[in-house]
């Protein structure tokens, strides 16, 4: 396609390309020619991303990486800086949403859900930046969800990372927005089509027969949208959601 | 395009056409392949606009009407419906900002603006929405600004329409989404490149050599770009600023 | 009470006094000490409130007004400031909740709710804070609901008009804030001790027996409250829900 | 006072009693006759502050505590119970403000502004709210601040950890709440009256004169009018800020 032969051989990272959406935004970034890097903690479990990618004519790479640890995070950029190229899309994608009764909540799994969810966040949106910014371009988008805007019963912790989170974008956004580095949050607030929901919650899997879950793909084209806005429209925040979800 | 094939023939109604924004949006659902058509209280003034889009190649008509008054949206609507095709795609893009003291405030003008900005919003909606239920599909779009999340000083008139409009257009999306109509808010956050701006704050103006005024095309893209979203990842709501706005 | 001898001879004026929530309010008031006047369409209905702050030794007058109408708003602020003194505290108490599906709203009833429930608080404040910014000092409290922050399915005229409120609460505060008016809005979450509530949802009216149902006198207990704030710390909005209501 | 004679030998809990305003929620919650606890890192530090309590007639402990650790805030909320008496009020009033742009954020400050700001008021509010479930009352308030709602540029670390203190806060109202535990969220927006803004910012606080920095006494106010708010119309949030703020 015309508007994406510039992206040749530029870089997208996916963070937390371990679920369905993380594997379709890599998909769809390297789809439209970029070069992509896909993260999680076991780089085999990566393997038949890569190797789909590939197969489709695509160039990706997979990384083992704890993106809780600092050395981890500041290595692998730098690593992929430099042997692979300038880092110009991040998509930051781990979640990691366990409800509890605030009461029987553990302070080990309340600060896991944290670190996951939001320092992780922190740690490479910041090592991205850094770099961006030397650049004075790229686009940094993080994975929101409803619990980013509505602190439920039962969903704390989960509340509490992905609320953070979102400050962490908001204020990303209104330091580095002048500095023309595009940062998003995008509130993904429905059930998404992963093996996790056909199998927990059978009957709200049945709902994909009338599209009422998201299809990660779908996912993977308002990120792709979002990286294509033109920086005097620039969108900090959308949500997504099915047609025929409460909310 | 292929992806616009499928639109060919059907309608797609702007009202409030009279300024840069809705003349854009409506060129661009014109260039995808839509019957579009504009309206504002002067028809004559639609002219250069619609013969621009023919001249494109496209096809547009222009209509005369009060959106503020009942018996006018309702006959407008009926005789799109019967004489061009059915509503596809509704975009309501009347605003009227004049900011004021609430000291000074009159009941007119505080009037006048909500009726502008809300209540002809409130009539089209209606009035179209009730054709695509019965159809079982369509895509409603209303422009919305800063004004619909914050009541700044001395804009109490404007923020109250536009906050209003966006009540609206929330409940039409929780009652219509269900029945399949995608309906939106879009958050339009800095000055746009208009006539207006650029005659009246020459300063912000300058800004539009470093992409710092929105360009009315690219609020476009992004309407396009919703009216595109499967029904299984709708968004309602996603914010447009330059990236060195400060908000 | 010492701390409400200052108020003796100050004038409350609370607009919609006609149901239990604004009758509270004016007798909460008249019991510290101000001078109370109330008023709905009909005078006459507002006897038995005024006697009842007679007999519990306060001082009380009502005052028929249509609170929509600009001349009827400018005349009756004019002649209780000339009449009975300055107006120390508004409240404006009018809401007109009466949903409806989108599709079968009415343009005169959606036109009436944000009639009655905005811009009738639009010509009160307006007119009071005239009055108030000459002097430099004052209160007004407006009465929100959850309509003011959320537009459900078939509450489009409600949250409108809500909204809208809010809007002007909020543009009001920020303008005068600085002008030592403390401009307040309280969102009231569930539902209230009222005969509508008994008459028509016996159900949810059974909750008064567990306080599943606000008492119109600690609403009034919080109006009192922001009214007593001190000026380097006051309040723009809080929430008023019971203790079991799902929200 | 009569109001307060039901709460003699009561216990209050100030986690973060080493700032003027947990000082002032300290000793309003003594003057009303609580049994006050207060905590800090260094117990000989809120010596003052227990003496001052003592000698206006009031009941204090001071005890050191380490609030970001979770044996220690099991054990002291242990002993409390066991050795001082139920605690029927809990206040968490630890904040960690420092500025800093995302490109220089450590990792280390990063995670100890959400252990102080954050992770403490998980640990403190479910060891207290345990106890406060198994009687059936009881009240938590967080102290909240603008970076509750809004991540500015340069303040990630402190607006994710106010953004998730925030939605603890909620998650736990919308749990506890229907267990008769009144959880509050206060959201102070301005300067407080401190040491910290008389050295550091001698021109806002010159404001002090007008006003216009917050009294730490008028935000206990607040806090004990939340305490003594009966049930059928608990505020879950508001927000205390000088007049004369702009926001």
């Amino acid at each position: 396609m015309s508007e994406t032969s510039s992206e040749k051989g530029k870089v997208a990272l996916v963070v937390g390309a371990g679920d369905a959406t993380g594997g379709a935004i890599a998909r769809r970034f390297a789809a439209e020619g970029f070069v992509t890097c896909v993260t999680r903690r076991t780089a085999e479990k990566l393997e038949p991303l890569v190797d789909q990618i590939r197969d489709l004519g695509g160039v990706a790479h997979g990384f083992s990486s704890d993106a809780r640890k600092e050395e981890d995070v500041v290595a692998l950029i730098e690593r992929i800086e430099s042997e692979v190229g300038p880092i110009e899309v991040l998509v930051f994608n781990i979640g990691a949403n366990v409800p509890c009764s605030i009461l029987e909540e553990t302070a080990r799994k309340y600060f896991k859900i944290w670190e996951m969810a939001c320092f992780a966040g922190f740690l490479n949106g910041r090592e991205v930046a850094k770099r961006m910014v030397a650049r004075g371009k790229g686009t940094i988008i993080f994975t929101g969800a409803t619990a980013a805007l509505r602190g439920s019963a039962n969903f704390a912790a989960f509340a509490g990372a992905k609320h953070a989170l979102r400050a962490l974008a908001q204020s990303m956004a209104r330091e580095l927005g002048p500095k023309n580095i595009h940062v998003a949050h995008v509130v993904v607030d429905g059930a998404i089509d992963t093996e996790f929901i056909r199998t927990n919650f059978p009957e709200k899997y049945a709902q994909k027969e009338v599209d009422g879950i998201v299809d990660p793909k779908h996912i993977a084209d308002n990120y792709w949208q979002l990286h294509r806005q033109t920086r005097d429209a620039w969108t900090f925040e959308l949500d997504l959601r099915p047609y025929n979800e409460r909310w």
